[in-house]
């Protein structure tokens, strides 16, 4: 198809397509006259993830690119792939934390088994959000991580099942963004109504 | 203290406490003279909260006015501010979702016996995520939904425990504001690390 049907399927205008080739975000077209390239459904669907990581997920237009990059590289084993994907989305650079906030999770880390994650930044994002918390005189906040983790980890498991439902490299890479992004959005609308649920049980009827 | 003191302490600059002071989201100091006012450790516990907003939370000045507005309201119940505090935290317009995706929001609410909260802005969101997963042919991805919602409802069942922990009602709605705004923090954290420890576990030794 030419790029102006290309815009009309995806919704997308033509100069926003042109910008994310330009930035190698989607696959140039094959030529086919001096100043026209025809495009397949190959298009549409990295055209439909590149919307989906920047209106869902929030990423910029650089996160989208090393996500991209990620996905066309089929020589790394999956496992890998996970923590690039996930690095790519993640906080740009949480705010620092104090040492006793550090050692806090490296305690909670300790409990868990999960010493060896020590380096992820997940790991400087949890020590942030304990920073936080103490200084605003919620020092028993670090009590919630655990049953957060546990919770978690049921999570994490349904989130494996869905990426091994799919065979092709391509595909189980693409389910992995999609099962992060969308998962996270989904689990905050989620909590929010488990959290209105709990209290309209616990506290009074609506 | 003078308001320099109050800058040092907090570590937030004058101009920025000046600012914070106009819109309203900090009271005014104790008038001590012409230009002076004194402020108290009420001052610098509110300056906390709104930097945890605004630098954890990620709100805007508006939204951590209406949230500062909702904690200086003492005559509502408990469970009705709940809801107001998530409204202004929610995110601000969830791409629309098409109907397919809204029924299948609608089924699930159904099967949870969450009817009740069909208006909720978090269903809005949770249709505009189905929608976008249906959109990138992830038909399956509604399938997430019934386990991401009971580790949901065990992590809401926490996060009232805490709340629950505080008796002034001030405390209490301080309390669900940081429960929320970090917790969605620590969570996306401990998500990431889960799945990384599932994964390693699953697909192979680091």
């Amino acid at each position: 198809m030419r790029i102006s049907e290309l815009s009309r399927t995806s919704g997308v205008p033509v100069p926003t397509i042109k910008y994310y080739l330009r930035e190698g975000l989607l696959p140039s077209g094959e030529r086919t006259g001096r100043n026209q390239a025809d495009y397949g459904d190959e298009h549409l669907r990295r055209l439909k993830l590149v919307r989906a990581l920047v209106d869902v997920g929030g990423l910029s237009i650089a996160a989208v690119g090393e996500v991209i990059g990620v996905l066309e590289t089929s020589d790394i084993v999956t496992h890998q792939v996970l923590g690039v994907v996930q690095r790519s989305m993640g906080p740009d650079e949480p705010p620092a934390a104090d040492p006793d906030a550090h050692a806090e999770v490296l305690d909670f880390l300790a409990r868990r088994g999960w010493e060896r994650m020590a380096d992820d930044p997940a790991v400087q994002s949890l020590a942030s959000v304990l920073s936080t918390a103490r200084k605003l005189g919620h020092l028993k906040f670090a009590g919630q991580l655990d049953a957060y983790a546990e919770a978690s980890v049921g999570i994490a498991r349904q989130d494996l099942d869905y990426v091994l439902l799919h065979s092709q490299v391509d595909d189980v890479l693409e389910s992995m963004v999609i099962a992060t992004v969308l998962g996270d959005a989904a689990l905050v609308a989620l909590r929010r109504l488990a959290q209105r649920d709990a209290s309209a049980r616990l506290l009074g009827e609506e």
